[in-house]
């Protein structure tokens, strides 16, 4: 998608050295526009360790570009042992994120008992390239789907479709189109005159900060609101459609997605209003059905409550938000339960929130 | 309540100079403890307008000191259509606050067709003093009745009674005690053992600052969660009870009150947990039905969203949240329709949130 202008993808490989990997910097965003280079596997493990890249998808591409730095750097014996320890610490980056432990092993599989040569470096980069096209396509697809949602919202209504969306599952996240935006993107390309309500997202601000850049460089009419005012819209007949993403989906249809989600499910719900969670299947945990009691809830540092980032003019400062007595706790996620969401809209096709219905979309998982 | 040990009403008349009305400034709290002195009815307007003070009550009560200053201040002829014209001006500072309106004109026809002398600014003075004495009265009440609530489930449940609030209805929102938390403050004091989940009620964050603050100086035990957080504790038996305040109350039970209060009244009946309203019959506007269709609701400046006040270490400071491209919406408040609340805590008794049962306490509103 476009920033300034330009196309870009969040990752790709420096042009003109294949030994530099390059991001998107996306701490700065959206008040600083920066390139990030990536040249050991080092610096992939602190790009996503300290969120120079976000964002599962992006997480899961950007730790295997990082095996193919490993692969490259490698300099001396037991090149086994080796691999298998970067492989370890990229896992290590960020514990909870279940596509980047994927990512990483599927790259490490691919790399075990070959050659080390410059065949395998190649046939490695273009491993990485290949779990890049993946997510790409997985976007692409979603995106095809959810735009017949907002079409006919759009011929019903005869007027600009106002879309709420909670965080940032666009295309910064993943690669290219996103998964909650990808509809959106599609819909705008097409002509379909659409406005998208855009959710602060409390704690990290994801909604203020990079959705709502995501779309404004994209020229998407969007406006950012506090995360509290979603369901007074709802009320007053300002949303027509809800649309976020997933960071785990058990078969059921219960989805884990960042916190706040399941208040805005609810208030959809309470005003007749669809509320779809746009995910690739990669997102969908095959063991669980019970998203309530078996989705663990990342708990993450309470700085990020008390305190808050933002631009003073020139830089990135964090100012202090609460008294210094008062205790805090940061819950990561929450759990919309399936009963409250209209739809998952995948890389398949769009189904209920129902064990039947995802199963009859991914057929070949039903063991 | 105390701050630093000392005990404080909101506002006051200055020790040894009754031209000098004094309030806490809180907007710097909880970082800075200032007193703000009004000498004019402009003071006063800009008190109110700026958020020096807030909370529905204590506008009520500031103005009602505004219209003392504005006698007071007289120099010259015409006197009634200056008053009126006071009154007016007083009025336009915080649309949505309907006791601003009732305080004020409550002053003005105290006021009107009296001769101006000493001894009727002595008396406007006293009259004043008389809605701060009144809201005193009302928190007080208030807080008896809430407190059988908290007494209820702590004696079902035999351990800590966990409640959660949004916004400020503390007793810097009033003179003393609070709405919300006056229940809180009988329960604490009588020893009863609870936690208050703070929601930090963006965009003004009057949870994170004022109520943690208020909370903390008391020394009442409470933990500040960002506001998407409250349906994450719901779902997983975190919160027993919600307290929240009203800025208006229909006749039938409709609450508006601070944007997002709407959400967690969903959450609290998505999980069959009791969401209380505390008001003064005041914040009950006799003439209207519903809620939703016929509340305006007040919408603030862009930049509470766009930008956010903390603390660097040594001065509050703004910084920018948003990208420059994006618009943004800022909506005061939102409408909690009857059905989600279990009761409403008034200074006459607790009563459900519909028509008759509001007569049933207070009988003489039966027009």
């Amino acid at each position: 998608m476009k920033i300034q202008g330009k196309q870009y993808h969040t990752i790709w490989v420096k042009n003109g050295n294949s030994a530099v990997i390059q991001v998107i910097d996306q701490r700065k965003l959206p008040f600083k526009f920066e390139i990030f280079d990536l040249i050991t596997v080092e610096d992939t493990y602190f790009a996503i360790r300290e969120m120079v890249v976000r964002g599962a998808p992006l997480i899961g591409v950007t730790a295997a570009y990082g095996m193919y730095l490993a692969l490259l750097n490698f300099d001396g014996n037991g090149f086994e042992k080796y691999i298998i320890e970067k492989a370890d610490y990229l896992k290590s980056s960020r514990p909870t994120a279940v596509n980047l432990a994927f990512a990483v092993d599927e790259m490490l599989d691919f790399i075990l008992n070959k050659k080390l040569n410059t065949d395998l470096i190649e046939k490695t980069l273009e491993k990485a390239y290949g779990l890049k096209e993946k997510e790409i396509y997985f976007g692409n697809k979603i995106g095809e789907f959810g735009l017949n949602i907002i079409e006919q919202i759009y011929e019903q209504k005869k007027e600009s479709v106002n879309i709420l969306t909670h965080c940032n599952a666009g295309w910064l996240a993943c690669i290219d189109w996103g998964t909650a935006t990808a509809p959106i993107y599609k819909a705008h390309k097409k002509g379909i005159p659409l406005h998208v309500w855009v959710d602060e997202t409390r704690p990290r601000n994801q909604g203020a900060r990079l959705t709502a850049f995501e779309l404004g460089e994209e020229g998407v009419p969007h406006t950012v609101i506090a995360d509290n005012t979603g369901g007074h819209l709802m009320q007053h007949g300002k949303v027509d459609l809800v649309i976020v993403g997933s960071d785990r989906t058990t078969i059921t249809g219960d989805v884990a997605n960042k916190i706040g989600t399941y208040l805005k499910a609810l208030a959809a719900n309470d005003n007749n209003i669809p509320f779809y969670v746009a995910l690739p299947s990669t997102t969908i945990d095959w063991e669980i059905e019970n998203g309530l009691k078996e989705i663990p809830i990342e708990t993450r540092d309470t700085k990020e409550v008390s305190e808050i980032e933002g631009w003073n003019g020139s830089e990135m400062v964090s100012v202090k938000l609460i008294p210094e007595k008062s205790k805090v706790a940061n819950y990561g996620f929450d759990v919309t339960p399936a009963r409250l969401v209209a739809g998952l809209i995948t890389e398949r096709g769009i189904c209920t929130a129902d064990k039947k219905s995802i199963l009859e979309l991914f057929p070949e998982k039903n063991i």
